[in-house]
């Protein structure tokens, strides 16, 4: 029985696992659950994943959620992925668990609430929280610069010194990849100073051709989207023509 | 040469790491790291884990911080660790790591910041945010219902279906024992509702025992300490030898 995969490409964890499977060739099905229209906690996606979150997999009679543990088992179950996006040798994929955990309460958590709470929350008809927007930006800046001076520190173009991309760069930059939503401005303010981390999107992104763009092409539309309109200070945010869509840094 | 871990034993991960080695059997040398006098910050210790957290594990010239990925690197190096700990099998293994993922923004951001914000900030001379404490009660109380509803569910002992316990179990009991610190009115707040946890606590103690509370003795003289004072609504805490000191429910 072909692979499941349950996701939405809006869900940075959901594009992270797509790409992975499209780039090693894995047979699977895509099958869309749509946030926006929470679809999420519909009962026929809780007999999935309990938890009510994207992307979850069913690989025959197995279920599974939260996306690095189903990176490590696709990487690990089927033949034919190459050593380096999740390698056998003990120290190098020690290293690569271990920015896999830091992501969550730093990247993750940084990157996720800035966006929700600066541009996403009201498309989804949820209340901009500015203190926590606020907070946000700073856990996002700072794990920017640890990824510039820590993860990428060393001669590899990939974090942890590596010379090819593993399932750590995939989840981390999917990650990153939602700051195209961010007016310009704001992207330069965080990517700007961060050249390594530039450099290393850059990277996965060649590395993962044509399947990332694809992928990402829900992005990049919902960016042109958002180009269109501009704030106004009596109605919020309404279409405007006028405006020059933005260019990314990326 | 001997395996090295750097270590504040008042820090749940720490504990986890420092359990795992000595109910496995390997031979380290446990080297104190103080959190209360900021000697994570230290030149010596940066140059272990520059991220400037525990616990943080030297084996030979090999480098390791995060405690999950710590507890996956010495499972999977050392010899002579029980399978159960970290399983072979494919499946087995990703649902462990799935419940690894989950942990961090659920049971950890909300135990850790609930206890550092009705606790542990004044001793460490830190302010009390009320709001952030308010927020994580929500979040804790959250994550204890998703351990008893959906990763203890079944007829396992420990998480996610198993009869013996692997290192998830470690890392999450861990981080629940720090509600120890709570006065008694909180923690049953949180663990009365929560039977199947409430076991699950004694069954991973019973398990690891005597090396569980051997490590945990550091949380039991504090909790003793604290059950010495008791509010003053004009100065805050003060020393009090007239409340009955706690009974834990764990």
């Amino acid at each position: 029985m072909k692979l499941k995969v349950y996701a939405d490409r809006m869900s940075q964890p959901s594009r992270a696992v797509l790409i992975f499977c499209k780039v090693n060739g894995i047979d699977f099905e895509e099958i869309k659950v749509e946030i926006s229209k929470r679809h999420q906690l519909s009962p026929e996606f809780r007999a999935i994943n309990p938890l009510k979150k994207l992307p979850a997999i069913v690989d025959g009679k197995f279920k599974l959620f939260e996306s690095h543990a189903i990176l490590i088992y696709l990487a690990s179950a089927f033949p034919g992925v190459s050593d380096h996006w999740y390698p056998a040798d003990l120290s190098r994929r020690a290293r690569i668990h271990s920015v896999l955990d830091w992501h969550h309460q730093n990247l993750r958590r940084g990157a996720a609430t800035f966006v929700l709470n600066t541009v996403l929350a009201p498309l989804l008809g949820l209340p901009l929280n500015k203190q926590a927007a606020a907070e946000a930006e700073k856990v996002l800046m700072s794990s920017l610069s640890t990824i510039e001076n820590i993860w990428l520190k060393g001669n590899g173009r990939y974090l942890v010194g590596s010379l090819r991309p593993s399932i750590a760069d995939l989840s981390l930059v999917c990650e990153i990849m939602q700051l195209e939503l961010l007016d310009e401005k704001d992207r330069d303010h965080f990517l700007g100073p961060h050249k390594k981390v530039q450099q290393w999107i850059e990277s996965t992104r060649s590395a993962t051709r044509p399947h990332f763009d694809e992928v990402h092409n829900v992005l990049y539309k919902l960016k042109t989207k958002l180009s269109m309109l501009q704030p106004d200070p009596a109605n919020g945010m309404t279409e405007s023509r006028t405006r020059t869509p933005l260019t990314s840094k990326m």
